[in-house]
């Protein structure tokens, strides 16, 4: 069955690997018929393809130290039109090809923030073999408040029902203990938020179930699990994991600097003896399968979620291939309206911001702290995000 | 040469594998005769050994909800009396047979923190192979300031110096980027206060070096590299990550969670199909020393630095080797004269806390925060600690 074709708009700049091998990735995508890819980028390095319509857009700003204030100054830059394609209903979802922090910014500006979120979230799917989950928040947000993990909590939910399909996902919060009483002052409040969250939500489904649809309505309950450790990253207690943009940065690369070196560390063994190094070519083909089922090329990128529109922000190492998985992901997110089924979530759940924002400043001047990605405003991020 | 001979308390309770095994992990660490065990637990259940004196104290508080509370309810508690010997002189140092929460809980109240220290924190030596770096604070506190932050630098530093003899530590701060500005406000504070200490000892030692002893001043300069990424547990580029308690326990957690994952999925691999098995067999014994490289046993547990003595937890699952390795290593900071090569390096960089708290209530206040482990009291943790 065919379905209606889409359209992803591509920024072509930022990435390691250039333009041109970005632009090859938009025409993998594009080749089966069904998305359509709208690059922004320097139209004399991009090859012409079948469903591809190149826009010249040769300025880059995935290097700017700022981003938020590169996007406020720089309307000719690739990232900042690709966005703006979006905004104004020529594509669909965007696909950054490299910078986080310079997509983040765009997208904060130009498509805005979805009604009632308080901030957009870095989402990855982390490709742990038969136990993938969703971690996020991975460095949109260095700071958050209890509200902004809930909602964390409940775009997770919404991603893994609507776009990996995942009936009821278990839902787990990131702390130092799995007791309710362990972790900071704003994890723990957000672990009891979430276990209200969860309660209301049981017997919203309860109510319902008693209704016409109950398949559709189970579906909108929060699994909430409770807390989970660090060990979770193995286990596959969870499929999502909510945390902080700190820590989940920091979650994120360490799994891979330990992969890494553990991986270096069997190779070293394999060289290790003569006998060893016959085991190692024999074992060679069956620990390819492995490196494959963790590559992170092969899920597509962070996707960014909590705006009006989806993106998709490829890691900045990524081949062609890597490119074309992540329009295909974003396509499949509108096609699943991930930003719909968020925002419907949220709604039931009654986590959606208040419309004035007085909680959240109030609260804010209760702590004493400064906020540079204030609620109210499409401002920028509180920190740039680095390539997850 | 023989060393003088140093007495070493060791609670008996709260590890998995029991009293008796811990036990013979005393006789073990007793058996050069170097070190002197005054072993806290249930009499009858502890054979007698060499070197090895057994107090009967088969009330445990390992399993205490709130640790703090039965350190000062219960004066019988294994821990409690271990603690005590160290406090009282009778004692050099404590080892806790499994429960940090209760050890640092009771080290607060009759150790005390040293002067100076704001907070004492868990630092554990990481055993990356070829690699390895201390890692502090893996779960004291999971809510830090920036001149904790400071203190902890310098407090791993001299662990380092001392005990694992590194004449200049490189000493880096856990965040999500490298640059300056990334991370939380209080973990860019941090970085600020780090470079002007770095900067601040370099000319101090500059000017000494000048002087007669330029071997020793030397080695006083803190060494601070800047922030590095989670990537860092791999890379081997720092002798000593600093981060918060919460931050440090995930990640100590995520790179056990991820190597597991990993040696299992190699395991698996290794299933796959009968060349695969065949590889696996040859490839055995090389990567059996890879598990002992990365063996947490092997590193005999976590220490807890800026109490007046040092105290060394280990891995509730360790055996009777792992109990015998705490032991030895807790003797080994007693030689090094780790506490007092803290103290000195913490006033040299004017590190220390101020005598009467007021900066710390000052900004206690500005932020609004409440802070349960108060500065001026020896009170308990923000938290209590799992194992590490």
């Amino acid at each position: 069955m065919a379905a209606e074709q889409l359209t992803v708009a591509l920024d072509a700049n930022g990435a390691d690997a250039g333009p041109a091998v970005v632009a090859r990735g938009a025409a993998l995508a594009a080749a089966g018929g069904e998305i359509r890819v709208l690059v922004f980028g320097p139209a004399a390095e991009i090859a012409a393809a079948p469903g591809v319509e190149v826009a010249d857009a040769p300025v880059s700003i995935a290097k700017a130290a700022d981003p938020a204030r590169a996007v406020r100054s720089t309307p000719e830059a690739s990232i900042v039109q690709a966005v703006r394609a979006v905004a104004g209903g020529r594509a669909d979802a965007v696909v950054s090809g490299g910078s986080t922090g310079a997509a983040l910014a765009a997208g904060l500006f130009h498509v805005k923030r979805a009604r009632g979120v308080h901030r957009p979230a870095l989402a990855v799917l982390v490709p742990v073999p038969g136990r993938p989950f969703l971690l996020l928040d991975c460095g949109a947000n260095v700071e958050v408040r209890p509200e902004h993990l809930v909602q964390f909590a409940h775009m997770g939910a919404a991603f893994m029902e609507s776009v990996i399909g995942i009936a009821r996902p278990r839902v787990a919060l990131l702390s130092n203990g799995t007791e309710p009483t362990k972790g900071t002052e704003d994890v723990q409040a957000a672990h009891a938020a979430l276990v209200a969250a969860g309660r209301a939500d049981d017997e919203a489904a309860a109510k319902r179930r008693r209704g016409p649809r109950p398949g559709e309505d189970r579906g909108r309950a929060l699994a909430f699990i409770g807390n989970v450790e660090g060990f979770a990253v193995g286990t596959g207690e969870a499929d999502v994991i909510v945390t902080d943009g700190f820590t989940g940065n920091v979650l994120l690369k360490v799994m891979e600097g330990t992969a890494e070196t553990l991986l270096r560390a069997v190779r070293e063994a394999a060289m290790s003896s003569p006998r060893a190094k016959a085991g190692g070519l024999l074992l060679k083909p069956a620990l390819g399968g492995l490196r494959d089922a963790i590559d992170p090329e092969a899920q597509g990128g962070a996707f960014l979620l909590g705006l009006r529109r989806l993106g998709v922000v490829p890691h900045g190492s990524f081949g062609a291939q890597g490119i074309a998985r992540a329009i295909e992901l974003a396509a499949r997110g509108v096609r699943a309206d991930v930003a719909g089924r968020t925002h419907e979530r949220l709604a039931a759940a009654g986590a959606l911001r208040k419309r004035s924002g007085e909680r959240s400043d109030d609260e804010r001047a209760a702590r004493g702290r400064q906020d540079p990605a204030r609620d109210g405003s499409p401002s920028a991020p509180a920190a740039t995000v680095p390539d997850p």
